[in-house]
């Protein structure tokens, strides 16, 4: 496949968010496909894509937004995606590959699969990008260079497995192909527990008494900063993440909360070696990421060596 | 006093790791001191001070070093501050300033006043800047750009505190004055708490059997990995951090255990309208920062709009 041949010949993006606006983005720029359609509830957000010209179609007509689709794209909240997904089947091509964004899999399957049509391809994805903000405005091309996107798809599928890998990689992702019970594992470690605890943390914060709010802003840069860009992410996709992802979730906050308790303990006892030790072994995955190159959208200030 | 008449005129740094080297980088830049001196309990440190041309004495001898210092900050951890005060404390000169730079201030001024002698001038400071580096190699002179530092004098020490916010401006910092107890209090909060969860977080991830680290790594920039450049903080500062401001540390700690059980609970009991509404509440704060300026050192992107 040439690097300016479209990989797909139209696509439909349904949820014109963060992330749906920004695969229109790059997959325009980069001669991804032919021809984009846009779907979204909000006649705002279809408003503002036809403002921002994000695709050919954004006239909200669910029949002809989908007719010759070869690639349809679920860019929804995962809340919403079971009823989204059986509200579009009948309108979807024979032959189209059907795909999502979703952050979690086992749900996103378990919501989506019951109403793909037979000889629609559905091969869920999950692009590892994001950024704290929200809307058709917010999206950009780039978004996705470098990043990884994880497909989890059944098996038996590779034609549309290597298209869907194809389509991310021209648009700048790293793929990766696993099951979606591990992705859900890994990504609860990766990606869930932190965003939980920096949501509760800065929820913390706020309620103090004994330091003013306005305080806390203002020394927020020793430390407190990194999690309130973290706690600043959608509030209805992060909602549905962890109703969609409980299992995985609650265990890896169970054994985070083990954890913590034998932090604690540590300094109430006095015990120094302890917590050298633990804050030794933590500091050495820095450097596994940082020699990985994954760490290139971190600030560099004081890389001086 | 002129933007180039030196505030003090000579400066004596004990311990030249990020901070103590930083100052001595930025003191000399911006002409507030007109000599300096550097003590280090590591004759390899010294020998980098000299080799990297920080200080006019590097030599290793107390008493020369301190002879007529009109300002000596110690830079070590604070688990060794009070050794080391009372060990410098005879070679004070009459009317110097004596400052520090402690992470936790309440301890500092414990371990350090009994040993000022009469005529000193004792001035905590704490400037709130650093990275997860360490040692004299990986300190820089605008280190203190457009951070706060924290002073907490005692009563009566007009004079030198304002030499002291002087030589802190000077550095291109921004000062504040409040009590040992309250800097303790709100350095929990947006400091200590945060590291604390970040070294657990990161230390969960390390000993999980079901992820492999590699893939943590992989697959760090879906939240992760903001966590494990705090985690990566030095390991001896911390340990005396936490060991220090036990008090508020817990009981902070204690706060955020109870937060988080709720949050838990919503989870467990499918509570979306809570889990939204925190959500909700938590990206304001973020707001606030970014107003505020606060965010200066942090990733830009996604900064579309």
């Amino acid at each position: 496949m040439s690097l300016t041949e479209p990989i797909f010949k139209k696509l439909c993006i349904i949820g014109l968010g963060l992330i749906g606006s920004s695969i229109a983005r790059a997959a325009r720029l980069n001669d991804a496909v032919k021809e984009i359609a846009a779907l979204d509830s909000s006649p705002q957000v279809l408003a503002r894509v036809r403002e921002l010209g994000l695709a050919e179609d954004a006239s909200g007509d669910m029949r002809a937004a989908l007719k010759d689709a070869d690639l349809v794209i679920l860019c929804t909240p995962v809340g919403a995606i079971g009823a989204v997904a059986k509200e579009i089947a009948p309108y979807l091509e024979h032959g189209a590959v059907l795909s999502d964004v979703g952050s979690v899999k086992g749900s996103v399957v378990a919501q989506v699969a019951p109403h793909v049509p037979q000889g629609v391809h559905f091969i869920p994805a999950h692009p590892l990008a994001g950024t704290e903000y929200s809307g058709p405005d917010a999206g950009f091309a780039t978004l996705f260079h470098n990043r990884w996107c994880i497909l989890t798809p059944p098996a038996g599928e590779s034609d549309a497995v290597e298209a869907m890998a194809e389509f991310w990689k021209r648009l700048g992702a790293k793929v990766e192909t696993m099951s979606s019970e591990h992705h859900d594992l890994a990504l609860a470690v990766t990606s869930h527990l932190p965003h939980l605890i920096a949501f509760n943390i800065v929820g913390t914060a706020d309620h103090l008494e004994q330091v003013a709010k306005q305080e806390v802003i203002k020394f927020s840069a020793s430390g407190f900063r990194d999690f309130t860009r973290i706690a600043a992410s959608d509030p209805t996709m992060w909602r549905d993440i962890f109703l969609n992802n409980k299992e995985a979730v609650l265990e890896m906050l169970s054994r985070f909360n083990g954890d913590l308790e034998k932090l604690r303990l540590m300094i109430e006892k006095d015990d120094g070696d302890g917590l050298f030790d633990l804050f030794t072994r933590t500091r050495a995955i820095r450097r596994g990421i940082v020699e990985q190159g994954q760490d290139t959208a971190a600030p560099d200030f004081g890389r001086t060596h």
